[in-house]
Formats: C-alpha cells, sequence, structure tokens
C-alpha cells in the first residue's frame, strides 16, 4: 500500500469511529504523526487516541481545525482579559502547527486556575490549546528566535512535515533476512566529526553528523566520499546533542540537497542552532572553509521534528527511533533504534555520564531489546580514570578562595555548554558557602547556553528541578553571576582591584574572551587560571598547562608578543562531561540486556581498541573498534 | 593531464625518437597498452621500447598500420605458397587488433624455417606478424568461436579497447592519505557468489562476480543491493577463475549496464564462456530465473582483456594488476593488486592448491609487496584434513582394477572443468603400467573442457609441457579415451557388456548423462560409482554416497520411480583442487612477504572463522572473517 492508501484507510476508520459532533475536516500525515483535525477537537476522549494508536501503530495527534483558531492577535488580548493580572503572564508563544499556545508567566499556577477552570474557559474563547509554563527566568534570545522562525514560516514547516510524514509511511516491508549494516563515515578511532550512517535495503539514517573545528580540509569533516553516501537517499538525520563533533554538519547537509528530517531534542536544536552560528562567524573571521551559511542554520530549524526522551517515533518505513538521557548536556541522548518488526535493536550512546552530575540525571541503561551497542571510548583507555567529582569540586573551591585571599583574579577558560553551567552550579554552592566571597563574571556565550538550560527545566536533574520548581530557588539567578556585557565592561573588570572569577570561553583559548583576560591577567601572579577540560595539543591552553614562561600571542595591530606567565596555573580533570574508564566499564555491566555485539567509537585509536580487548574479556561478546570508512555488517 | 594530454605527450616523444624510417601513423591508447601504428614497424628494437615503457611507466605494442596488412585470403595463400606442405599447417587465425596471425600447423620448426628464415620471408611478404604454434591435438568449439567472434566484431573491439584506454590512462593521483577499503558483496563465510568490489577514492574495481547455482532467488546472485555499488562507477572487472561461484554472473553485469573491460587469462576466458552458455542453457530449462542471454556472453567475451600471469597491467588510474598462478584449475590465478605509487598492495587468491597436481605447478606465494592477502577457506577448519594425493591415486585406481575384473562398469561423476582433466591424467598412467585394460568414456562437457586445455599448454605444469611439446606425447590423446558423441552412442555403452569406465558431468548428479548411466547400471552389483568431489546437501549424489538403498528418479514421462542401487559406492576425497587446511597454514608460513593483515573467505562460516583464528595465533597479524556486506578499510 502506498502513503496516500494507508492515510485512507486511517481516515474512513476514524471517520467511522469518532464521535459525531466532532466535526472532523482533516486527517494527514504529518513527521511521523498522524494527526486529526477537528472543529471541536476537545470531544476526543485518551482512550480513542489510545486505541487508534495502536490499531495502527502510529503516533496520533488531535488538533484544532485552523478555521476554528482565534486570531493570534485577538487571542492574544482574550487571554490577557481571562486571566488574572497576578499571574504576570509574560508571553503568548503561537505554535500554529500544534493549535497549541504556550503561556508563560510568573505563577502558572493563577493561568490553571482552581481544577483547572481558567484553562478550560480560555480554551472554549479561542480554541487554542493552552499550554502554562513558568516565564523562564532568564531570557534566551535564540530560544526566541527559533520560535519567531517556525510561527511565520509555519506553512513551511507544515509543508516539510506532510512530505516526510509520506516518505515515513510509505509501505515498506523489511524481510526477516534483510541485511542491517552502519558505515562509520567520522568519529571512529577519533574525537570529532562524528558520523553514523545506518543503512538497510530499504533506509538510510544519519545519526549524528560534526566536524572537526582543530582540524582543516577534508579532515575536518565527515567522508562523504564514501561511495555508499548518497544525501538524497537518506531518510532522517538524527542528533544526539549538540555539540559540535556531533552536530556542526547538519545544517551543512542541507546544502549538500538533503531535504528531510532532523530529530533531536528541544535543547539540542536550541542548543546546537546557537553553536553553529557561533562556528560560522569564527571560521568566517578565521578564513576557514565556511561548509554553510546561516540561511542553511535556518533552513536546518525548519526541519527538525523535536521529540522527548522516551518516545518512540517512526522515522522511516522500518527504523523506529528512541531517545533516552544520555547524562553528558542538557538534551543530550541515547539513540536506540528499533528496526523492522522485532528484526533488530541498536543502540548508540553518543556521548554518556554515567552518573549524576549537578545538572543531569546519569545515563540511561536500560533497553526493552538491543543486539548491537555503539559505545563512546574517551575515557576508553585502561589508566583513563579520573578523580573523584567530590573531591574535584573541594579542591576546585579551594584554589578558587586561596586566589580570591590573596586579592586575585582566576581566568576559567570554559566549554560554553555543558561544563560551564556544572562549574556554576559549583561556584554557586561555594559561595552560598561562604568559601568565597567575589562575583563570578560570565563571558562569551555561556550566559545564552544558560538561558537555553532554563528554558528547559524539565530536562535537568531531579535536584535541580526540585530547587527550580518547588523552592523556587534558582541557582543561575545567584546573585553571584555577573553578565559581562561589552568589551568595555571586559575592561574595567580587567583593570579594576577588585578580585573575581571569570568563566569565559573558549575552553583551550583558542580565541575569544579567554584569550583578552589571559593576555591582560598573565603577567601579575596573584591571579591563578584554572582549566577544568581537555587541552588539545597545539593550543594556547596546552601551552599554558605545559608551564611554558612566555606564551606568543597577536597584538590587535596584527604584531607578535610575548605574555609572560606569572600566574598560577591548575588544571581539575574531575568535571569532565564523559565517562572514565570505570564508569564505561561499570555501564556495560549495568546493561540491561547484554547486546551481541560491542562497536566502540569516538576516541583516539588506542583508546577506542583498549576499550573494545576490555569489554570482549569481560563479557565475551563480539567486540570491535571500527575504522572510519568501515562498514560493519550488524544483521 | 587529461588521457588525450598524456597521449598526445607520447606521440611527440615517440615521433621525436622513432626511427626515421619507421612511417608512424598513429599511437593510441588500446586497453591498457599504448599501441604504436607504423608501415615498417619491424625497424623498431627492442631496447626502443623497453625504454619508452620505463619513461611513460606504460605497456607499449607496435603493430603494422592495418594498411599495409595483405588481405587475409590472399596472405592466406601466401603462407600455404612459401611454408612447405610438410609442415601440415592446419589453421590460420586472424588477429586484426594486433595486426598477428596464429599460424597452427603440425610441425612449427619448419614454419619458422633455418634461424627463422621462412619467417622472415612471410613477414616481409604479407606483413602480418606470424606466431606458430603447434596445432592444439583436439579441436575446440568454444576456442574457434571465441576467435571468430573477436575477428568478426573487430571494429567493435578496437572501439572498446580505446574507450577503455582512456579511461585507464585518465589523470588521477592517489593521494598518499587515500583511503582503500574492500566490500564483500558475496562469497564471504559462504561457498558461492563470490564478488569482491576494492574501492578507493578515484576508483572501483570488481574481483570476481560469482553465482551460487545451489541456491533460488536473491541468494544465488552477489549483493548489488549494497549501498555502494554502482555498476556504471565500476572501471574494471577481474575474473581469478572460471568456475560460476567466481565468473558466473560476469555477463549478467552487461545487462545491467556495465560497458568496461573484463581481465581474465586466456584460459578462463575461453572456460567461462563454456560454462556459462551451459549454464544459462541449464537454468532455461529447469525454469530458473536466467539472469543474462548468450547475447550478454557474446558481449562479454568482446569487454575481455586477456593477461598472462607475471604481466603488470594497468586496470585503473591508480591500480596495477599481476595475475599468478593458482594452481586450482587450468587459467586460474591470484590476483595481486598494486594500489597508487608504492601505496598498498592486496592480494586475493580466488581457489588456490599449493601443491604441484599433475596438470598444474603449485600457486604462487612470492610477491613484490603485500599488505593485504584475502585467501579462501574451503578446507579452512582445523580437522578439514585431505588424504594424501599419492594414496588417494593408488587405491583409486584400485577399485577401477577390481571393477573392471569383475567386469562391471565404472560411473565417476566429475566436474567438466579441472578434476575430469586430473582423473584422465591418473587414468591414462593406470592404463598404461597395465593396471586395467578398459577404454574410459568422456561424457558431456569434459570432452569440450579437455580441448580448450590442449590449446593453452603453455599454462600446464612443466611435466605436462615437457611431455606434450618434447616427447610428443599428449596424455589426453590416448587411445583409453573415447568420447561420447550422441545419444545412441551412450545406450550402447550402458548396454554392451564390455566393462568400462565412465567420467561424466554432472558431479553431483544434479542433471546431465551421469544421472542417465547411474539409471541405468545402479541395479548391478558389478557396477560401481566413485565420487570424487564434494556432494552438496540434497543433491542425488549425497543420497547415493549416504548409502540409500533406493534413490528416487523421474523418468522421461515425468513419473517418478525408485532405482535400486546395488552398485559398489566409493568416494575419494584426495582429488581436490583446492588446499587442505594444512595446506592453507603452509602456504601462509611461506608467503613473502608476511602481510599485515589476512582475511578468509569463501567457506563455510565455522571454517572462515577457524582459519582466521588459527592465523592470528600463529603470524599475531591482524586478521578477520569478513561477512558478506562488510566494507573492510585496508588503508
Amino acid at each position: 500500500m502506498s502513503a496516500e492508501d494507508i492515510l485512507n484507510e486511517i481516515k474512513n476508520h476514524v471517520m467511522k469511529t469518532a464521535p459525531g459532533n466532532a466535526a472532523i475536516t482533516d486527517v494527514q500525515f504529518e513527521g511521523p504523526e498522524v494527526v486529526i483535525y477537528a472543529k471541536n477537537p476537545e470531544i476526543f476522549s485518551n482512550t480513542f487516541v489510545r486505541e487508534l494508536a495502536k490499531l495502527f501503530r502510529k503516533r496520533i495527534a488531535i488538533r484544532p481545525d485552523p478555521s476554528v483558531l482565534m486570531e493570534p492577535e485577538i487571542a492574544k488580548k482574550k487571554i490577557l482579559e481571562i486571566i488574572p493580572d497576578d499571574a504576570e503572564i509574560t508571553n503568548c508563544i503561537f505554535d500554529a502547527n500544534t493549535g497549541e499556545i504556550i503561556i508563560e508567566s510568573k505563577k502558572p499556577g493563577l493561568v490553571i486556575g482552581k481544577e483547572g477552570s481558567t484553562l478550560e474557559e480560555l480554551k472554549k474563547e479561542i480554541k487554542w490549546a493552552p499550554k502554562p509554563v513558568r516565564t523562564p527566568p532568564i531570557s534566551s534570545e535564540t530560544v526566541n528566535a527559533i520560535r519567531a522562525t517556525l510561527y511565520r514560516e509555519r506553512m513551511d514547516v507544515k509543508e516539510i512535515l506532510r512530505r516526510v510524514g509520506k516518505v515515513i509511511h510509505r509501505d515498506v516491508k523489511l524481510r526477516e533476512d534483510s541485511w542491517i549494516r552502519m558505515s562509520f563515515l567520522g568519529g571512529a578511532r577519533e574525537v570529532g566529526r562524528t558520523c553514523n550512517y545506518l543503512q538497510t535495503p530499504e533506509s538510510r539514517i544519519l545519526i549524528d553528523c560534526g566536524i572537526n573545528v582543530a582540524m582543516d580540509g577534508d579532515r575536518a569533516f565527515p567522508h562523504f566520499d564514501a561511495p555508499e553516501f548518497a544525501v538524497e537517499e537518506i531518510d532522517a538525520v538524527v542528533v544526539t546533542h549538540a555539540h559540535l563533533d556531533h552536530c556542526g554538519f547538519v545544517p551543512g547537509l542541507f546544502r549538500y540537497g538533503y531535504d528531510g528530517p532532523i530529530y533531536c531534542s528541544k535543547p539540542t536544536r536550541d542548543l546546537m542552532t546557537l553553536l553553529q552560528k557561533d562556528y560560522i562567524d569564527i571560521a568566517e573571521k578565521e578564513g576557514k572553509v565556511v561548509p554553510y551559511s546561516s540561511k542553511d542554520i535556518k533552513k536546518c530549524v525548519k526541519h527538525i521534528i523535536p521529540i522527548d526522551y522516551g518516545v518512540t517515533t517512526d522515522v522511516a518505513p522500518a527504523i523506529k527511533l528512541t531517545m533516552h538521557n544520555a547524562g553528558h548536556i542538557l538534551g543530550s541522548a541515547i539513540a536506540h533504534c528499533h528496526i523492522g518488526d522485532g528484526l533488530y535493536n541498536i543502540a548508540y550512546t553518543g556521548d554518556i555520564k554515567f552518573e549524576a552530575s549537578r545538572l543531569l540525571e546519569p545515563a540511561v541503561c536500560n533497553f526493552p531489546r538491543l543486539e548491537t551497542l555503539i559505545i563512546e571510548s574517551t575515557y576508553g583507555a585502561y589508566d583513563d580514570v579520573l578523580p573523584d567529582k567530590g573531591e574535584t569540586e573541594q579542591n576546585f573551591l579551594k584554589v578558587i578562595a586561596e586566589t580570591i585571599k590573596r586579592k586575585g583574579k582566576i581566568i576559567i577558560p570554559v566549554f560554553g555548554i555543558g561544563r560551564a553551567q556544572e562549574l556554576m552550579l559549583v561556584l554557586e554552592e561555594g559561595y552560598n558557602q561562604g568559601i568565597f566571597n567575589a562575583p563570578v563574571y560570565l563571558d562569551g556565550m555561556i550566559w545564552e547556553a544558560t538561558a537555553i538550560h532554563t528554558a528547559y527545566p524539565e530536562y535537568l536533574s531531579k535536584n535541580m528541578r526540585n530547587r527550580i520548581f518547588h523552592e523556587g530557588d534558582n541557582p543561575f539567578l545567584s546573585e553571584v553571576f555577573k553578565k559581562v556585557r561589552n568589551t568595555n565592561n571586559r575592561r574595567n573588570i580587567i583593570d579594576s582591584d577588585e578580585p573575581c572569577i571569570i568563566l569565559t570561553t573558549s575552553g583551550m583559548l583558542s580565541g575569544g574572551p579567554s584569550v583578552e583576560y589571559f593576555k591582560s591577567l598573565a603577567h601579575d601572579e596573584r591571579n591563578a587560571i584554572v582549566f577544568v577540560g581537555y587541552q588539545s595539543e597545539g593550543t594556547m591552553g596546552r601551552k599554558i598547562q605545559r608551564g611554558w614562561n612566555e606564551i606568543p600571542v597577536m597584538n590587535r595591530n596584527g604584531k607578535s608578543r610575548a605574555v609572560k606567565v606569572n600566574l598560577s596555573v591548575h588544571t581539575f580533570e574531575g568535571f569532565s562531561g564523559h565517562s572514565d574508564r570505570r564508569q564505561l566499564i561499570k555501564y556495560l555491566r549495568k546493561l540491561k540486556p547484554m547486546p551481541d555485539r560491542i562497536l566502540t567509537v569516538h576516541g583516539e585509536s588506542s583508546k577506542c581498541i583498549d576499550l573494545a580487548s576490555a569489554a570482549y574479556k569481560l563479557f565475551k561478546k563480539e567486540t570491535r573498534a571500527p575504522m572510519n570508512l568501515d562498514a560493519v555488517r550488524l544483521k
């Protein structure tokens, strides 16, 4: 049956079984969902939707017919009329594609009303489905811009969803004896440009599509020269998380003719958009090859179909994707693919932390079924053992306290997404406990990334959610944090005598404000620089870490000069967003069920091989550390 | 530089340096060669050719300009005039593409004349380059038909060669850091449908393209559904030997749009054409899917570029192929690929016998360079030890002698190419030694296959060549062998009381005359059936081997009846054309140089894995038994 035929069958069934007064106007495939449009959508019961989903094995959504939706401007007025002023509504975001309206307010309880009475009243009046949420405490330009784009281009988005829907629901049966394989186009035996290409006789899925920012030329991008790669044959792209080595090339795919869906979590969508923009800005400034433009990023945003953790979604005729928390950064996911009807199951960890951090829950290790696991190996070698997190925090705060005490300033060059927020939580606690008393300045992209964190509290750890929701005590809002607003502001911080902490990008001093701070503050022995992340060979960060007395830097006029290094230099490895060797092995031990095959990727060659070999010895399963351009037959 | 530019450069150089009276008329790429056409080709010295080849690193051929060649009919008359009748000329074969004329005669010495004087005279008269050879003792329809096709379609063949020449010599440099990989599209962890797909960023080569005659549907053919496979992107096809599991699909490639060269030895060309025709005949009769027609076989023949053992040939811009004797069947080869300029070397054994047989020399185990070896594993498991050949022959002849003594007939079902000829040599010796005294009838394709063997004595073992050339004692011509000419003839053999030996196809009694003989001779306990090759599960051969008392057979009218099995049943495993486990390991031990990586293919799963594991333990090199659809990155 064609997608049309299947849709007609569902339509007929819905027409026959739906309550007569629902006034159904249309039934459509939109992305992975079957959407029923009705003039009276509120009439459908949950049971009806559930049974329909079960019968056709598809995700079902019921939405108001666009004709009954009140004009947004008028609806907004109506909302302000009906909801009491005490609710302090700050924003109404209309999602034309779902017929939902997100009502941001400081007191969402007042939007809901007693037993939902206010909401019910509202619904009847405006017909949009109201979703009350707490106003994000820090406004994010990125989130707002993405929402605005999606609203402005809603006709485009709808058309994309319908087209994708037809592709997903085309009638293709995977035979029992069908083959399944994975080609590694990047990120195998290396870190950077991760790109996994899943193939069946009927479907092609790209899982992650990253870049290696430390490389030039072809080596910066995945192996699109692999003979099996054909961008026009890809059914779907899945992005596990927003770091550039996993998502950096995604907008570039659209430039090469891709026109299909991108599946990721909402935080990943927003964070990766922020990073991709930053990436092309920097690449342009540095005169590097820029593989896409801001137009491509926008095109990419329109093609994103966000999915929540734990929701199983058809992404190709015989492939169901489920994303699970990976514990690495906000919105990071393990991608689990269920192929065929009980035929085969693959989980790809992306990057994982199998330990609760301040920010996130530990990575999920239970899957309904699992035959092949593809696991990261960043710290996969035998001696890749990271210091204990608690101890690391204590020692870190000790350095902070001592430096502040001697009136010094502390530069913490940090990667903007993930590690910066984790450190903010450590610093906030230290400040509250009186371990130090000095402001923490946030420079570079950190503020904006933090804003995105506050927009998605449901993706944070239980502990964080409790603090934010129930105790009204959002650590990111602590008075200790100050945003650096411009270069003047930065100059003042540098010039003042006030001891302070400066959390700033880039993390390896390969550019950005961290270099500016270092140039101005390195000479003073009262100051300190604290490294909390990996410093690549050749970067300024690595040189400082190695104890160079003088560091060559470029002045604004393009002349080179040497900066004397008198500040104290510290390194803390225990803040990593990755599991270390012990934790990776622990993850494999706890994994349920134990897969038949374990493939190790995302690590230097020796680390991938070492982890694969250890896994073989421990679990007696087939293990391998594939190379880039290896295609591994899975079934 | 384009192929045109390169050609122009060579042309200019040749024009400048060639002797003035050579009268060069053209310089062209033809297949892998640079061909210089001249009105006086005899003027060029060997040194000139050698230095030209060295300078441009290409194969050089000098040929007479077509305009100076005498008309074949007139030339033939001239030849008969000049050469004395005693030479007994039987055939003159004109090769319009090379300007050569093969003069078959019973006494080639008389064609050559004293110190070559007759040849010299001939050359001046007819301008064709005469190549005197001994008249093949048995005339082969296949060889004659192929030669006739190539002569008739010489314009087409020339055009194909020129097109291929341009593709081979297009200017492509393989970068030092280029990748090289091999996809296994068939014949990995199985026997049948062997198909290896070698890929670099610039080139694609198919090495073997077989079918599994025991399978139906998709499983009979290689995995052309592999995402990296694109028939229009293949630069060249290499065929290691003429068995259907290595060459059976080659003509089918032309049906799917392939239009490039096929590289193999001349015996492989002729034997595979014979087998391919037989295959489509049988498949048609059995109502199976026939993937190509006799037209495609003819097209294939025209695209074959025969190469001799040990001659290095450009088959793609950065790939040089050298074929080496594999010892398996007549013309069988190990394919050695030298990729890039000293970048990487791969040898694929095809099927090998690392032991002198009566027919052939043992497989070559020395290569100038070697990084990856791909080796067959038919008998790769630990306990796959075959009996000693000498002992096997003795026991075999004992069974023959005993059966003849009791006035019985012996059916030897045998595969037509290779094993049949090896057995003929054993029987001929036994007969000469007086071990038995009875005729050996040859039925099915055996006679024709033997004829092809006699057409290529230079591919036989030293011992055989000595007997044929120097002693004028060709064992295939022994009076003991009688050709079965038709069904009447066959009936008479069955009905007569005369004890005899019947060597007949098919080897597993899956059809052909062997079944007819069995049906008529099985009831008589004086008779015997002798199996000398592997009997697949489910075949009639296997049932008889297992000792069934009655075998169900189909009568001519389509009715089933049971044949009583009273004849004695014997099996001899020691005649295999494959190396057994001990010999495979010996091959690896003797291999020079030892490669970095050994991949095992062409065997049941357990045998490939067992051999890979043994090789790892012995040589501590990377070993693997890849699966079909695995793509292994080699460099």
